[in-house]
Protein backbone atom coordinates (compact mmCIF):
# COMPACT_ATOMS: atom_id res chain seq x y z
CA UNK A 1 0.00 0.00 0.00
CA UNK A 2 1.47 3.65 -0.79
CA UNK A 3 0.94 5.76 1.90
CA UNK A 4 1.42 9.46 2.05
CA UNK A 5 2.62 10.43 5.66
CA UNK A 6 2.65 13.52 6.56
CA UNK A 7 1.92 16.01 9.15
CA UNK A 8 -0.01 19.42 8.01
CA UNK A 9 -0.80 22.81 10.10
CA UNK A 10 -4.16 23.94 10.06
CA UNK A 11 -3.54 25.89 7.49
CA UNK A 12 -2.17 23.20 5.11
CA UNK A 13 1.50 23.65 5.54
CA UNK A 14 3.43 20.75 5.39
CA UNK A 15 7.01 23.05 5.74
CA UNK A 16 8.02 26.44 6.69
CA UNK A 17 9.65 28.64 4.40
CA UNK A 18 13.17 28.94 3.75
CA UNK A 19 13.92 24.88 3.60
CA UNK A 20 17.84 24.09 3.75
CA UNK A 21 19.97 21.53 4.69
CA UNK A 22 20.51 23.38 8.11
CA UNK A 23 16.88 24.09 8.33
CA UNK A 24 15.16 21.03 6.56
CA UNK A 25 11.25 21.93 7.37
CA UNK A 26 11.79 25.45 7.05
CA UNK A 27 11.37 28.29 9.33
CA UNK A 28 9.05 27.32 12.09
CA UNK A 29 8.36 24.29 10.38
CA UNK A 30 9.85 22.11 13.46
CA UNK A 31 6.80 22.82 15.61
CA UNK A 32 4.80 20.71 13.03
CA UNK A 33 6.43 17.64 14.63
CA UNK A 34 5.89 18.38 18.30
CA UNK A 35 4.02 15.60 18.74
CA UNK A 36 6.82 13.02 17.64
CA UNK A 37 9.22 14.47 20.02
CA UNK A 38 7.47 15.18 23.05
CA UNK A 39 4.50 11.91 21.84
CA UNK A 40 1.64 11.09 23.95
CA UNK A 41 1.37 7.29 24.80
CA UNK A 42 -1.08 7.14 21.82
CA UNK A 43 1.64 9.00 19.41
CA UNK A 44 4.39 6.81 20.74
CA UNK A 45 1.88 3.68 19.49
CA UNK A 46 1.56 4.82 16.45
CA UNK A 47 4.95 5.97 15.62
CA UNK A 48 6.16 2.34 16.44
CA UNK A 49 3.01 0.43 14.03
CA UNK A 50 4.04 2.92 11.64
CA UNK A 51 7.42 1.88 11.51
CA UNK A 52 7.14 -1.50 11.53
CA UNK A 53 4.68 -1.43 8.62
CA UNK A 54 7.63 0.87 6.63
CA UNK A 55 8.82 -1.73 3.95
CA UNK A 56 10.14 1.16 1.42
CA UNK A 57 9.89 4.76 0.80
CA UNK A 58 9.84 6.97 -2.29
CA UNK A 59 11.16 10.32 -1.89
CA UNK A 60 11.94 13.68 -3.87
CA UNK A 61 15.54 14.53 -4.64
CA UNK A 62 14.96 17.84 -2.80
CA UNK A 63 13.61 16.23 0.63
CA UNK A 64 16.79 13.34 -0.04
CA UNK A 65 19.06 16.26 -0.64
CA UNK A 66 17.91 18.24 2.58
CA UNK A 67 17.06 15.45 4.53
CA UNK A 68 20.51 13.44 4.86
CA UNK A 69 22.46 15.08 7.14
CA UNK A 70 20.03 14.80 9.78
CA UNK A 71 18.79 11.23 9.31
CA UNK A 72 22.68 10.15 8.54
CA UNK A 73 21.04 6.71 7.55
CA UNK A 74 17.81 6.31 5.12
CA UNK A 75 14.36 8.25 6.44
CA UNK A 76 13.01 5.27 8.23
CA UNK A 77 14.73 1.65 8.27
CA UNK A 78 13.85 0.56 4.48
CA UNK A 79 15.00 0.82 1.30
CA UNK A 80 15.28 4.60 -0.44
CA UNK A 81 13.98 5.16 -3.56
CA UNK A 82 14.92 8.45 -4.81
CA UNK A 83 13.41 9.98 -7.43
CA UNK A 84 15.94 12.32 -9.53
CA UNK A 85 16.84 13.27 -13.05
CA UNK A 86 20.34 12.88 -12.42
CA UNK A 87 21.68 9.75 -12.35
CA UNK A 88 23.49 8.51 -9.47
CA UNK A 89 24.81 5.11 -7.88
CA UNK A 90 22.79 3.22 -5.42
CA UNK A 91 24.35 4.52 -1.69
CA UNK A 92 24.59 2.16 1.00
CA UNK A 93 23.84 3.53 4.57
CA UNK A 94 23.83 1.72 7.64
CA UNK A 95 19.63 0.98 7.81
CA UNK A 96 19.25 0.23 4.13
CA UNK A 97 19.98 2.11 1.01
CA UNK A 98 18.81 4.89 -1.37
CA UNK A 99 18.84 3.96 -4.95
CA UNK A 100 18.14 6.83 -7.45
CA UNK A 101 15.66 6.47 -10.06
CA UNK A 102 14.43 8.93 -13.09
CA UNK A 103 10.88 9.19 -12.92
CA UNK A 104 8.22 8.79 -9.89
CA UNK A 105 6.24 5.39 -11.81
CA UNK A 106 9.22 3.76 -11.65
CA UNK A 107 9.99 4.52 -8.02
CA UNK A 108 6.46 2.93 -6.55
CA UNK A 109 7.25 -0.50 -9.35
CA UNK A 110 10.56 -0.50 -7.47
CA UNK A 111 9.66 0.06 -4.41
CA UNK A 112 6.35 -2.00 -3.63
CA UNK A 113 8.47 -4.86 -5.26
CA UNK A 114 10.88 -4.14 -2.62
CA UNK A 115 8.24 -3.61 0.34
CA UNK A 116 6.39 -7.13 -0.54
CA UNK A 117 3.16 -7.14 1.86
CA UNK A 118 4.97 -4.14 3.69
CA UNK A 119 3.80 -0.43 3.25
CA UNK A 120 5.80 2.15 1.05
CA UNK A 121 5.76 5.56 2.89
CA UNK A 122 5.76 8.60 -0.08
CA UNK A 123 8.01 11.75 1.33
CA UNK A 124 7.91 15.38 -0.41
CA UNK A 125 5.09 17.77 -1.43
CA UNK A 126 5.65 18.14 -4.75
CA UNK A 127 5.66 13.84 -5.06
CA UNK A 128 3.02 13.32 -3.12
CA UNK A 129 0.77 16.75 -5.13
CA UNK A 130 2.35 14.28 -8.44
CA UNK A 131 1.45 10.87 -7.17
CA UNK A 132 -2.43 11.79 -6.18
CA UNK A 133 -2.96 13.22 -9.21
CA UNK A 134 -1.86 10.52 -10.85
CA UNK A 135 -4.13 8.11 -8.95
CA UNK A 136 -1.10 6.19 -7.08
CA UNK A 137 -2.19 7.01 -3.76
CA UNK A 138 -3.83 4.20 -1.94
CA UNK A 139 -4.11 5.74 1.52
CA UNK A 140 -3.75 9.57 3.35
CA UNK A 141 -2.44 9.74 7.29
CA UNK A 142 -2.74 13.07 7.73
CA UNK A 143 -1.30 14.46 11.61
CA UNK A 144 -3.30 17.50 11.86
CA UNK A 145 -0.94 20.02 14.08
CA UNK A 146 -3.22 22.44 16.22
CA UNK A 147 -1.20 25.45 14.82
CA UNK A 148 -1.36 28.41 11.66
CA UNK A 149 2.12 28.32 9.85
CA UNK A 150 1.34 31.62 7.89
CA UNK A 151 3.83 30.34 5.22
CA UNK A 152 5.72 27.07 3.82
CA UNK A 153 5.54 24.40 1.50
CA UNK A 154 1.47 23.34 1.31
CA UNK A 155 0.79 19.64 1.20
CA UNK A 156 -1.89 19.90 -1.08
CA UNK A 157 -1.36 21.96 -4.55
CA UNK A 158 -3.44 20.21 -7.33
CA UNK A 159 -5.88 22.49 -9.00
CA UNK A 160 -8.55 19.01 -9.30
CA UNK A 161 -11.03 17.87 -6.97
CA UNK A 162 -10.95 14.22 -5.06
CA UNK A 163 -13.11 12.43 -3.18
CA UNK A 164 -11.38 10.66 -0.03
CA UNK A 165 -12.99 7.92 2.08
CA UNK A 166 -12.52 8.88 5.91
CA UNK A 167 -10.85 5.96 7.67
CA UNK A 168 -10.62 6.91 11.08
CA UNK A 169 -9.46 10.27 13.36
CA UNK A 170 -8.08 9.96 16.61
CA UNK A 171 -6.92 13.46 18.67
CA UNK A 172 -4.23 13.57 21.27
CA UNK A 173 -3.19 16.59 23.09
CA UNK A 174 -0.36 16.97 20.38
CA UNK A 175 -2.00 16.71 16.82
CA UNK A 176 -5.02 14.68 14.92
CA UNK A 177 -4.56 11.53 13.62
CA UNK A 178 -6.58 11.71 10.06
CA UNK A 179 -7.02 8.59 7.98
CA UNK A 180 -8.20 8.42 4.32
CA UNK A 181 -8.60 5.79 1.43
CA UNK A 182 -8.31 7.31 -1.79
CA UNK A 183 -11.17 6.55 -4.43
CA UNK A 184 -11.33 6.53 -8.11
CA UNK A 185 -13.45 10.14 -8.12
CA UNK A 186 -10.87 12.85 -8.93
CA UNK A 187 -12.50 15.27 -11.21
CA UNK A 188 -10.21 17.51 -13.08
CA UNK A 189 -10.78 20.66 -12.84
CA UNK A 190 -10.91 23.32 -15.90
CA UNK A 191 -7.68 25.32 -15.56
CA UNK A 192 -7.86 28.08 -13.34
CA UNK A 193 -4.67 29.72 -12.31
CA UNK A 194 -6.90 32.46 -9.97
CA UNK A 195 -6.91 30.95 -7.01
CA UNK A 196 -3.35 28.61 -7.53
CA UNK A 197 -0.92 29.01 -4.59
CA UNK A 198 2.41 30.34 -5.47
CA UNK A 199 5.14 27.39 -5.95
CA UNK B 1 -18.41 32.27 23.51
CA UNK B 2 -17.70 33.28 19.76
CA UNK B 3 -17.13 30.60 17.87
CA UNK B 4 -15.85 30.01 14.34
CA UNK B 5 -17.96 27.22 12.88
CA UNK B 6 -16.83 26.46 9.33
CA UNK B 7 -16.83 23.91 6.90
CA UNK B 8 -12.98 23.18 5.02
CA UNK B 9 -11.98 20.68 2.51
CA UNK B 10 -8.81 19.19 3.14
CA UNK B 11 -6.85 21.28 0.36
CA UNK B 12 -8.04 24.41 3.12
CA UNK B 13 -10.90 25.86 1.50
CA UNK B 14 -14.21 27.25 2.92
CA UNK B 15 -16.35 27.59 -0.44
CA UNK B 16 -15.08 27.14 -4.42
CA UNK B 17 -14.57 29.62 -6.76
CA UNK B 18 -16.78 32.16 -8.76
CA UNK B 19 -19.29 33.23 -5.53
CA UNK B 20 -22.50 34.95 -7.10
CA UNK B 21 -26.20 35.00 -5.58
CA UNK B 22 -27.05 32.07 -7.61
CA UNK B 23 -24.08 30.28 -6.23
CA UNK B 24 -23.18 31.32 -2.71
CA UNK B 25 -20.54 28.46 -1.77
CA UNK B 26 -18.65 29.29 -4.97
CA UNK B 27 -18.31 26.10 -7.85
CA UNK B 28 -18.48 23.11 -6.55
CA UNK B 29 -18.51 24.56 -3.13
CA UNK B 30 -21.47 22.97 -2.26
CA UNK B 31 -19.93 20.14 -1.80
CA UNK B 32 -18.27 20.76 1.27
CA UNK B 33 -21.69 21.01 2.96
CA UNK B 34 -22.78 17.30 2.17
CA UNK B 35 -22.82 16.47 5.51
CA UNK B 36 -25.26 19.23 6.50
CA UNK B 37 -27.91 17.92 3.12
CA UNK B 38 -27.47 14.35 4.09
CA UNK B 39 -26.57 13.76 8.01
CA UNK B 40 -25.47 10.85 9.66
CA UNK B 41 -27.35 10.80 12.95
CA UNK B 42 -24.27 12.16 14.44
CA UNK B 43 -24.07 15.01 12.79
CA UNK B 44 -27.73 15.58 12.82
CA UNK B 45 -27.00 15.47 16.81
CA UNK B 46 -24.33 18.09 16.00
CA UNK B 47 -25.87 20.39 14.04
CA UNK B 48 -29.45 20.56 16.39
CA UNK B 49 -26.96 20.84 19.39
CA UNK B 50 -24.84 23.81 17.16
CA UNK B 51 -28.40 25.45 16.02
CA UNK B 52 -29.74 25.27 20.20
CA UNK B 53 -26.93 27.37 21.43
CA UNK B 54 -26.82 29.96 18.55
CA UNK B 55 -27.18 33.25 20.08
CA UNK B 56 -26.11 35.71 17.90
CA UNK B 57 -24.23 35.40 14.71
CA UNK B 58 -21.35 38.08 13.52
CA UNK B 59 -21.16 38.08 9.57
CA UNK B 60 -19.55 39.73 6.77
CA UNK B 61 -21.19 42.15 4.43
CA UNK B 62 -20.13 39.91 1.23
CA UNK B 63 -21.89 36.57 3.13
CA UNK B 64 -24.87 38.68 3.74
CA UNK B 65 -24.95 39.88 0.50
CA UNK B 66 -24.78 36.05 -1.49
CA UNK B 67 -26.43 34.24 1.13
CA UNK B 68 -29.93 36.14 1.96
CA UNK B 69 -31.43 34.95 -1.26
CA UNK B 70 -30.81 31.11 0.18
CA UNK B 71 -31.61 31.86 3.61
CA UNK B 72 -34.93 33.94 3.05
CA UNK B 73 -34.49 34.54 6.70
CA UNK B 74 -31.37 35.27 9.02
CA UNK B 75 -28.68 32.58 8.77
CA UNK B 76 -29.43 31.01 11.56
CA UNK B 77 -32.64 31.70 14.07
CA UNK B 78 -30.60 34.43 16.47
CA UNK B 79 -29.96 38.68 15.98
CA UNK B 80 -27.50 38.81 13.07
CA UNK B 81 -25.09 41.50 12.97
CA UNK B 82 -23.54 42.12 9.47
CA UNK B 83 -19.63 44.16 9.37
CA UNK B 84 -20.14 46.96 6.77
CA UNK B 85 -19.31 50.42 5.95
CA UNK B 86 -22.50 51.28 4.14
CA UNK B 87 -24.91 52.11 7.37
CA UNK B 88 -28.13 50.03 6.67
CA UNK B 89 -31.62 50.14 8.27
CA UNK B 90 -32.14 47.40 10.83
CA UNK B 91 -33.98 44.46 8.31
CA UNK B 92 -36.24 42.43 10.73
CA UNK B 93 -36.28 38.36 8.98
CA UNK B 94 -39.17 35.92 10.46
CA UNK B 95 -36.90 34.34 12.97
CA UNK B 96 -34.80 37.75 13.72
CA UNK B 97 -33.28 40.80 12.59
CA UNK B 98 -30.28 42.25 10.22
CA UNK B 99 -28.31 44.78 12.33
CA UNK B 100 -25.76 46.76 10.82
CA UNK B 101 -22.90 47.81 12.08
CA UNK B 102 -19.46 49.71 10.88
CA UNK B 103 -16.35 47.67 12.54
CA UNK B 104 -16.08 44.16 13.15
CA UNK B 105 -14.97 44.96 17.09
CA UNK B 106 -18.54 46.92 17.78
CA UNK B 107 -20.41 43.95 15.73
CA UNK B 108 -18.99 41.49 18.02
CA UNK B 109 -19.67 43.43 21.15
CA UNK B 110 -22.97 44.15 19.73
CA UNK B 111 -23.41 40.14 19.39
CA UNK B 112 -22.02 38.83 22.82
CA UNK B 113 -24.87 41.22 24.41
CA UNK B 114 -27.73 39.75 22.37
CA UNK B 115 -26.11 36.35 23.21
CA UNK B 116 -26.05 36.78 26.80
CA UNK B 117 -24.70 32.88 27.15
CA UNK B 118 -24.90 31.43 24.41
CA UNK B 119 -22.45 31.80 21.45
CA UNK B 120 -21.78 33.73 19.21
CA UNK B 121 -21.35 32.77 15.36
CA UNK B 122 -18.33 34.48 13.18
CA UNK B 123 -19.57 33.92 8.97
CA UNK B 124 -17.24 34.42 6.17
CA UNK B 125 -13.53 34.16 5.48
CA UNK B 126 -12.57 37.32 5.80
CA UNK B 127 -13.71 38.09 8.82
CA UNK B 128 -12.92 34.94 10.47
CA UNK B 129 -9.08 35.73 9.40
CA UNK B 130 -9.94 39.57 11.13
CA UNK B 131 -11.20 37.95 14.17
CA UNK B 132 -8.44 35.19 14.73
CA UNK B 133 -5.74 37.99 13.81
CA UNK B 134 -7.58 40.59 16.56
CA UNK B 135 -7.88 37.87 19.28
CA UNK B 136 -11.17 37.46 18.86
CA UNK B 137 -11.93 34.10 18.31
CA UNK B 138 -12.30 31.98 21.63
CA UNK B 139 -12.87 28.27 19.97
CA UNK B 140 -12.58 27.10 16.30
CA UNK B 141 -15.09 24.19 15.05
CA UNK B 142 -14.23 23.07 11.99
CA UNK B 143 -15.93 20.07 9.85
CA UNK B 144 -13.24 18.81 7.62
CA UNK B 145 -14.78 17.46 4.76
CA UNK B 146 -13.03 14.28 3.14
CA UNK B 147 -11.91 16.26 -0.39
CA UNK B 148 -10.11 18.32 -2.20
CA UNK B 149 -11.47 21.67 -4.35
CA UNK B 150 -8.68 22.91 -5.95
CA UNK B 151 -9.81 26.71 -6.00
CA UNK B 152 -11.92 28.98 -4.13
CA UNK B 153 -11.71 30.93 -1.14
CA UNK B 154 -9.10 29.77 1.95
CA UNK B 155 -10.06 30.22 5.78
CA UNK B 156 -6.53 30.34 7.10
CA UNK B 157 -4.89 32.82 4.56
CA UNK B 158 -3.02 34.86 7.50
CA UNK B 159 0.35 35.28 7.86
CA UNK B 160 0.82 34.92 11.51
CA UNK B 161 1.38 31.72 13.39
CA UNK B 162 -1.53 30.59 15.52
CA UNK B 163 -1.15 27.65 18.74
CA UNK B 164 -4.74 26.11 19.59
CA UNK B 165 -5.83 23.64 21.81
CA UNK B 166 -7.78 20.54 20.34
CA UNK B 167 -10.64 19.89 22.61
CA UNK B 168 -12.10 17.13 19.75
CA UNK B 169 -12.82 15.01 17.06
CA UNK B 170 -14.80 13.28 15.81
CA UNK B 171 -15.15 11.65 12.07
CA UNK B 172 -18.41 10.47 11.06
CA UNK B 173 -18.38 8.96 6.90
CA UNK B 174 -19.67 12.58 5.82
CA UNK B 175 -16.96 14.51 7.90
CA UNK B 176 -14.70 14.96 10.50
CA UNK B 177 -15.56 17.55 13.44
CA UNK B 178 -13.15 19.13 15.08
CA UNK B 179 -12.60 21.87 18.07
CA UNK B 180 -10.04 24.12 18.96
CA UNK B 181 -9.75 26.39 22.02
CA UNK B 182 -7.65 29.38 20.77
CA UNK B 183 -4.98 30.77 23.32
CA UNK B 184 -2.88 33.89 23.19
CA UNK B 185 -0.06 32.86 21.05
CA UNK B 186 -0.30 34.22 18.37
CA UNK B 187 3.23 35.01 16.79
CA UNK B 188 2.97 37.71 14.47
CA UNK B 189 5.56 36.91 11.31
CA UNK B 190 7.71 39.16 9.60
CA UNK B 191 5.57 40.73 6.45
CA UNK B 192 6.23 37.45 3.61
CA UNK B 193 4.82 37.59 0.81
CA UNK B 194 6.35 34.86 -1.16
CA UNK B 195 3.54 32.52 -0.08
CA UNK B 196 0.64 34.68 0.36
CA UNK B 197 -2.71 32.76 -1.07
CA UNK B 198 -3.51 35.59 -3.78
CA UNK B 199 -7.31 37.12 -2.96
Amino acid sequence: MLLALVTISLDGYMAGPDITKDVPMGVNGSRLHEWILDPTPADREFIADTFAAVGAVVLGRRTFDVGLDQWKDTPYPAPSFVVTHRAHEPLQMSSASFTFVPDLDEAVTQARAAAGDKDVILMGADLTQQALTSGLIDEFRLQLAPITLGSGTRLFTGTERHTFEPLGAQQTPRVTHLRYRTTATATPSPPDQRNRVPR
